[in-house]
């Protein structure tokens, strides 16, 4: 059986307010990290280390990311078929997934790319081609713009969505917001300076120990809601943006990501060239708007 | 041509005391990313994410951890040589490493064991096995013994060696320390109270985008150095104890690791089973202690 989380004893040292030192015992939540196989018709694909939950909707979002799915209607069946240990017991640590024979042809295509050597436009080098995936909603062209102030609000609101980390200290998270239109009235009866139907709307909050697998498991739910491409919405992550996180947004047609902490210069150079707008150091207090700034309304701002 | 470092254009938003915005466009340092290709005897073996710099010794470290590498002796030769781009421009994104058949064998049988599925005693699941690698050096019997208070201060000693943390905000670290002997005296002429050669010696710290590569390149070092197994060292790193860096330090032989933040249930029991002393919420003022609590010395501690 696999768990989010699990207890363990630890030995916790502190200082009190004189600067001495105290010991003590007890159980402690940590965050449940385990292995997970992915097999597509029958074949071994991929193996990730992830925090058991939401594991089809972890795989489905990864085969978006990979340029292997479209579409949940393109996943035949996906089950835990596979994975029986010694004792005959199913371990929910292989998950199945079985494609239409062009579906698949994707996947292969894919692995035969992680080994190719021929240079892209990126940043020049020969490896980087096998890496890059095309996303086919690329270059993003999503009109939306979303007041700054909002774009600020949204650390504070992935952060109190954060259950386990909130228990374990140790895991990643990302959310996915929906923007108000641009069009929208504030409800009647929310007065001026108060934030009515313009406050962006949760759709999908996931946590993991890998960054990468919270945002496979909010990509993966939005498929299965038939909601890609995700024009009008904002992605926000709890940590750092990497190459890997920007191409997951822009695969899945995300036209905004916003980080807490730095990006790399890759992804800066990925969002620049698909229009994905690249938030980081996002604080509430301030951000640093790295692509795509068309995108993100700073009339409320001096300089 | 590779960096660890890149310049780019970036608009920053601030609050001032007075609450309101201000909006400056600079020019912003970000952490380098790249996809370095790891070939072993002109075949493919592993793609990774990382920042550009100390390749080789990364390169060296991966294998170690993957149970390939256990001398730097056996390595015949490590070049870029296969890096070559569109333009005939060798892009130093693809490592070449020429190994004897019986150590490339290695590599082998790990590749195979990523596919395999049966039971194993970590955590009972089947794909575990796949993933789990068995060290020479395990069990970890280092008699190593390390004072409370040197292990509180590892962060701090961690950070203040973090350059490109400071020019980027973006980067991972991995500091390797050399415990002092425990029959080691302090230095003539430092008084009570002082530490003298009882201070731990800072042997390699090394930065990456990933926590990962940050810490195959110590090992790497190590490796060249002829240093393993490392015992009667730490391994500090700046964030969260995954069950793979805790994989990596029992690869080297290292008997303490010691994280800023979380461990995962599986970092803590893989750390138990052999025998690796793991440390967590490392701060610097407290600690969690989660394995091998007989290598720190409380003494000093009240309960």
């Amino acid at each position: 059986m696999t768990r989010s989380t699990q207890r363990r004893r630890v030995q916790r040292i502190r200082t009190d307010q004189e600067g001495r030192l105290w010991e003590s015992t007890r159980a402690d939540t940590l965050v449940g990290e385990e292995p997970l196989e992915i097999r597509l018709n029958g074949e071994s694909f991929a193996v990730t280390m992830r925090t058991p939950g939401h594991d089809f909707a972890m795989v489905a979002g990864f085969l978006v990311s990979e340029g292997v799915l479209g579409s949940q209607s393109e996943i035949l069946r996906m089950d835990y078929r596979s994975g029986i240990d010694a004792e005959g017991m199913r371990d929910y640590n292989v998950v199945d997934v079985q494609l239409p024979p062009e579906v698949a042809a994707r996947a292969d295509r894919g692995r035969r790319e992680v080994y190719t050597s021929s240079s892209c436009g990126v940043c020049g080098t020969a490896s980087m081609d096998g890496v890059l995936k095309v996303s086919p909603y690329e270059p993003l062209t999503d009109p939306l713009t979303v007041d700054l102030a909002t774009v600020l609000g949204l650390p504070d609101r992935l952060r109190a969505e954060q259950r386990l980390f909130s228990s374990t200290g140790g895991v990643h998270a990302a959310a996915l917001f929906r923007m108000p239109d641009a069009g929208d009235e504030p409800d009647a009866g929310v007065g001026p300076g108060l934030v009515g139907s313009g406050e962006p709307e949760l759709l999908c909050v996931r946590e993991d120990v890998g960054r990468h697998n919270a945002v496979d498991k909010v990509v993966g739910w939005a498929l299965e809601q038939d909601l890609l491409p995700l024009t009008g919405t904002v992605l926000q992550v709890s940590a750092r943006a990497s190459f890997e996180l920007v191409q997951k947004a822009v695969m899945a047609g995300i036209p905004m990501l916003s980080a807490v902490s730095a990006p790399s210069a890759l992804a800066v150079d990925v969002a620049d060239r698909t229009g994905l707008t690249l938030v980081g150091f996002n604080r509430g207090t301030g951000a640093n708007i790295y692509a795509g700034g068309q995108r993100i309304d700073t009339s409320c701002v001096g300089d």
